[in-house]
């Protein structure tokens, strides 16, 4: 690259944008990178099974903080929604909106966070566009990433699956993702040490989606484990009753919210994974998750005949309603 | 949806957002919309062939021009690019960036906008994704799309079958997007009543993929017809001439280029098809283009052994060189 820090030019389909392209996007992705040739790229099947797609878009605020960047969160995030739904993840693509005046090194540096993402998840971006946005209209870098996948004949997950008594786990601790960001803005005057859960839920999701019992799966971003446990209750038509005493948080996570008075339900985690599985098969599925990388997985919560709501068991034995959320305590997060 | 305007609450996975993606995006998408209960949507293959992925980013600026929006731009621009790869379109997924303060209203007409682009396109949207961003850090509205298609086996279309002698075609006049939005934007005073190509080139392509002598396709977007003539030059090690008087450019377009000194040849387009052909094959391809509803396709060129640079022959029998681009003259064009 001839500049140092990104003009409106490298936007314009000319020479700058085609060495932005090849030696930011091409070379720093290297073996998982794209043919930049093409207007659309091949994508072999590994086997035979069903396509899934899926998009998410990344806005996190700062771009870089413990745990990783929006480079990473941007590859995770996307294989992630594949992999819950029971896919190998195969493809990404990726598209950068880049504000003039973004510095390159930083442009290399989530590059390289991507690449290191795809070769975990084992998939590679194969196919790119770059838009590059005045100064004033853009906030660095925004991404956004869509997925192919391929789900093995067989694997059958879906809400409609879920019953009564069926168990709800969490693969992890939650809201590190959430409150690690916050403490990269300094927000409140905040400081401190805890890192990003972000990370692939493939290892975990590719072992879960063949056991007897498992009847669906979602990872916890924005609105957190209250806005699934949400979302499984309006879906099912049950209660979902999580106990506190069982919620895996750590203690940073808790000390935060005490402080500023958010509630970890409601903190987005970027590398965990929840579990539906029937009653019976809920001790040998925590067990796996905890040989397959996931030893502070724990069964949270269950669902029961009852009004179609999330509850949460307090510690004391009381109970409490976990609202829709409504107003954004954390924007940019993800 | 309960807001007339978007706030930053729309973003944060709660109620707000649901209704936002269910009452803006699912609804305005109908039939052609996505099931917004999955992480990752399945996809039907409508016939076993090659899989093709590509993707493109949308930041074109007014949001709507004469002629479209940045909502069917953002349709047309990734079915066009698996269309000129030979495939037939399947499936799109969207993510929507809205800054803070959007008006719903223009939200849904942009939406309306996508749902008619994929009907005459045949494409479903399968999945999406909306992040809002804070006031003042994003232009209005950001699109991105990402497609799945598939290619019929035997259909070969590379750069790398280009020959000496290939002549090129291009499907309609050059320019009129670029213009189209130079002009809604009021840009030096000027105003005009062009309108923008932007179009599926999808029903082209069908009909072209599968003649005889039909090398290579790609659509002239940012950076227009020059820009993909150098490219064809780089790729094939030969040398590229265009006939200035061969080439459509509508009186509107010539008259802005002639008042503001742009050069029709880096104007985008957005619904134009470039083919290369063999040379004998040259006359069918154009009376085909022009059955299928390209009625001012025209051969603006040829390849020739020589520097693999991009010429144009002038009106006058001079020569000049097509250089790379480099100043961007028109940022925020599609």
């Amino acid at each position: 690259m001839e500049h140092s820090h990104i003009l409106l030019a490298h936007g314009n389909g000319g020479r700058f944008m085609r060495e932005l392209i090849r030696e930011v996007f091409a070379q720093g992705l290297g073996d998982v990178g794209p043919d930049t040739q093409l207007d659309a790229a091949p994508v072999r099947l590994p086997f035979a099974g069903e396509l899934l797609t899926t998009t998410d878009g990344f806005t996190v605020q700062p771009l870089e903080f413990p745990g990783g960047n929006i480079g990473s969160l941007a590859v995770h995030g996307t294989v992630n929604d594949l992999a819950v739904a029971g896919a190998d993840p195969v493809s990404l693509t990726l598209n950068a909106f880049i504000e003039e005046g973004t510095e390159v090194a930083l442009l290399r540096r989530l590059v390289a966070a991507m690449a290191a993402a795809a070769r975990e998840a084992g998939v590679r971006i194969v196919a790119g566009d770059t838009k590059i946005l005045r100064r004033g209209e853009g906030g660095g870098v925004y991404l956004a990433t869509a997925g192919i996948g391929v789900r093995p004949a067989g694997v059958k997950l879906s809400m409609d699956l879920i019953q009564a008594g069926d168990a709800i786990l969490v693969s992890g601790p939650v809201g590190d993702h959430g409150t690690a960001v916050m403490l990269a803005r300094e927000a409140f005057g905040l400081r401190g040490d805890l890192r990003s859960d972000a990370a692939s839920v493939w290892p975990l999701t590719r072992v879960l989606r063949a056991m007897p019992g498992v009847r669906f799966m979602r990872d916890p971003t924005r609105g957190g484990i209250a806005t699934v446990a949400h979302e499984l209750a309006q879906a099912s038509g049950l209660q979902v009753r999580l106990w506190a005493s069982q919620l895996p948080v750590r203690e940073p996570v808790r000390a935060v919210c005490d402080i500023v008075g958010y509630d970890p339900y409601y903190l987005a985690c970027e590398g965990r994974v929840v579990v539906v599985v029937a009653a019976a098969q809920a001790q040998a599925v925590l067990a796996q998750l905890s040989a397959a990388g996931a030893p502070e997985a724990a069964i949270v919560g269950v669902f029961e005949t009852g009004p179609k709501q999330a509850i949460v068991e307090t510690h004391l034995g009381g109970e409490r309603l976990l609202l829709e959320l409504e107003d954004d305590p954390l924007p940019r997060i993800c």
